[in-house]
């Protein structure tokens, strides 16, 4: 055995006495993780220390870097270039209550010409997860080789699949532990955590969708543009041109929360319509996308003309997807209905999310299964007039025992008659101050 | 499975988070770890968390009897009363270099009637350890049953043994975390740990040794006062009278260090002679011990007259030991001589122990063995005067390569014509404040 350079507890000493940690030691604590030399009870000791004590922008982009060189790194220079695509590029969501919005934005962007390598997760908690939602559709599979992710990237332009095991697998690991430790919320975790799959992957350039509210997992504005800021810089660092939307997520993303259902309003934004949250998001997204690959024009138009559809269409199918297969009904239904008349002024997004979770839409634990049919739809949003005794969401379930905790939970999720709060949707655009 | 009461998250967070634990989310935590429900490396977050934040009293004091009740707590009562002993009290020293005290206070103590049951414990690093310098004498055994235990102490008075896996079993499985996860120097964690093995044990009441200097644990004056300080209210808490003396660890204790050579120089306090410092704590120590078993005495008496070297010889054969045999004697020594004519006023006690350690006296990790004769005997203390050319110190061992590293050390363990520092040995008593 080697001897090592390092040793674990001298470095989670100098964390936990507020010094900073040496590129050398950050290298080697995450390759040392990875190779289990460093014990997970001292890797949790050392991310407890990183949580309370914070960390540099240098040593974040340095746990970043080492976190990236733990795996493989996917490349797609092959598809750029003349006569092919014009660059790749993006999103990442932190997540949010309704947010389909990478089901209409992928094939949008790419109708541009840019592609797009969109390495997805699952849903987890009250969050959806993207590949859930998908895979609703019959046939359609989240897994595919990195061939083939090339291969689709430089025909159809867009790719919305499962991140492969190689990619940054100390992040993995790491994840895995925090979750167990209540280190999860650490601002230079997530921050490297997130974008090491993100450069990973390979993308030319990132947009980050970075949201703030009741549904999002950070409720204050202030730890959300933090948030943002250090992973523009990251992305900067590492190469990859990055801005960041802050985004409010104290209202559900459209009027659909759960998985075929949000695959339907996806599709209705595709056609030119859904609701107008929805869109004005996708649109702001892609052209963020679009601007960072050198495209400078109005997203909206592809939405309207057909091409972003044609797109979709092509990409499902790609993934052995039936684009005009009936989606999975589900077997019973409740209507929740306003119990007085007045304006809707709010809607809580968390509330939302986990009555969505409780009907099945969503999991607790990694391997549980997702209901496709059970979700939640909106029949009014803030701002509008409701009567009393009109129905104000459906929810949706094959499973009618789970209803009463969600309806529980949603007669406490709305307000009829408050005061209004006008929330802009994109709060701010985050863009690298150097 | 029987439904957990609280989940190790929700703990984690409230103490990250600066919140205070509950005392029945300590009860749970410790119970469950020791379960192996809370695994090690929710432990190690929620260590390094209480490292960096904090506990308040009540917790501390929670958090140790939540340690007490993972094992068995010993009872001495059926041989104190009218005719038996008159009490029982132990000490704990928080460790150092030449500490070899635990050897004369025990059966000095005993000689007055007041059973003293010494559970110690091995060295580690650069501080020795009370069982491996009693190995040393030829047929002496560390280990004993309970029962024997309360037998030796209803009789001789004295017992100096290995404690045993029964007490604070959490503790032993925290202390062996801490230890890989720099989560050991935290006062909270070290105070319960302390105190939770020496109420475990039974004793009526307790003197702490706490010590502060460059030898020492604690290396800061205010540290070592505010760890004694919690540790004396932790115990008048747990209805053990306990008092602390805040004892100088710069300058190693007595004139030997090692394991046969302690003995021996314990022998000699034991026979009425020995080194003044020594002398000075032997009899500070045991007049606290005394005194709170309500005997008004001068205790150097029993150290004259012979009464503490009986008990000594009872105590020794007891466990199967010879007080009469020769102790192991070195293979190899060598002496560092003083390079200059003056006053030496500096004789770092860490440099020395580490000197000892690397000689073979003690040892890295807890299975490895120990050399009995090896050591470093010193000729001079700070305060002496020394010429040019004279023996300062002997060092010992049976593996004569070792010596150069040890006096490698030794070379800049010492001033000589330095400043002259005059601390004294014992700084302050600390006692109850309620």
């Amino acid at each position: 055995m080697a001897a090592e350079l390092f040793d674990a507890v001298d470095v989670i000493r100098t964390k936990r006495d507020r010094g900073e940690l040496t590129d050398e030691q950050i290298d080697w604590v995450i390759d040392a993780y990875t190779r289990g030399v460093v014990a997970d009870e001292q890797m949790s000791a050392l991310a407890m220390a990183i949580f309370l004590n914070g960390m540099e922008h240098r040593e974040i982009f340095r746990w970043m870097k080492a976190m990236i060189a733990s795996g493989e790194r996917l490349n797609f220079e092959s598809i750029v270039g003349e006569g092919k695509k014009i660059a790749t590029s993006d999103k990442h969501s932190t997540g949010g209550v309704g947010d389909k919005i990478t089901l209409p934005l992928a094939p949008l962007v790419a109708a541009y010409g840019v592609a797009v390598p969109q390495l997805s997760g699952r849903g987890l908690g009250h969050t959806g997860g993207t590949l859930d939602k998908l895979e609703s559709i019959p046939g359609w599979e989240a897994k595919l080789s990195n061939e083939r992710v090339v291969e689709i990237l430089g025909s159809t332009g867009a790719v919305i699949c499962a991140a492969g095991d190689g990619l940054a697998p100390a992040d993995k690991k790491l994840y895995a532990l925090r979750d167990v430790t209540s280190t999860v919320e650490a601002i230079p975790l997530i921050a490297s955590s997130i974008m090491s799959k993100k450069i990973a992957e390979g993308t030319g350039s990132l947009v980050l969708d970075v949201k703030v509210g009741s549904g999002a997992f950070m409720k204050d504005e202030d730890h959300a543009r933090k948030l943002a800021k250090i992973m523009v810089e990251l992305g900067r660092d590492a190469g990859v041109k990055t801005t960041a939307l802050l985004t409010d997520m104290n209202t559900p993303l459209g009027l659909t929360v759960g998985n075929a259902c949000e695959v339907e309003e996806a599709v209705e934004v595709l056609a030119g319509g859904g609701p107008s949250d929805v869109v004005e998001l996708t649109v702001a997204l892609a052209r963020e996308m679009l601007l960072s690959s050198g495209v400078d024009v109005d997203p909206a138009e592809a939405l309207k003309d057909g091409r972003a559809m044609d797109v979709w269409r092509t990409m499902i199918a790609d993934q052995g997807g039936d684009p005009d297969a009936r989606l999975p009904q589900p077997k019973e239904t409740l209507t929740v209905k306003a119990p007085s008349s007045g304006v809707l002024t709010e809607l809580d997004a968390y509330k939302v999310g986990v009555a969505s979770w409780r009907l099945g839409a969503g999991r607790a634990r990694k391997e549980d299964p997702v209901q496709a049919a059970a979700g939640i739809k909106l029949h009014a949003k803030p701002g509008d007039t409701v009567a009393e005794g009109q129905p104000l969401m459906t929810l949706t379930t094959d499973t009618p025992e789970r209803f009463e905790r969600a309806e529980e939970l949603l007669q406490e999720a709305f307000t009829i008659g408050g005061e209004q709060k006008n929330n802009p949707l994109i709060i701010d655009r985050i863009v690298s101050s150097r």
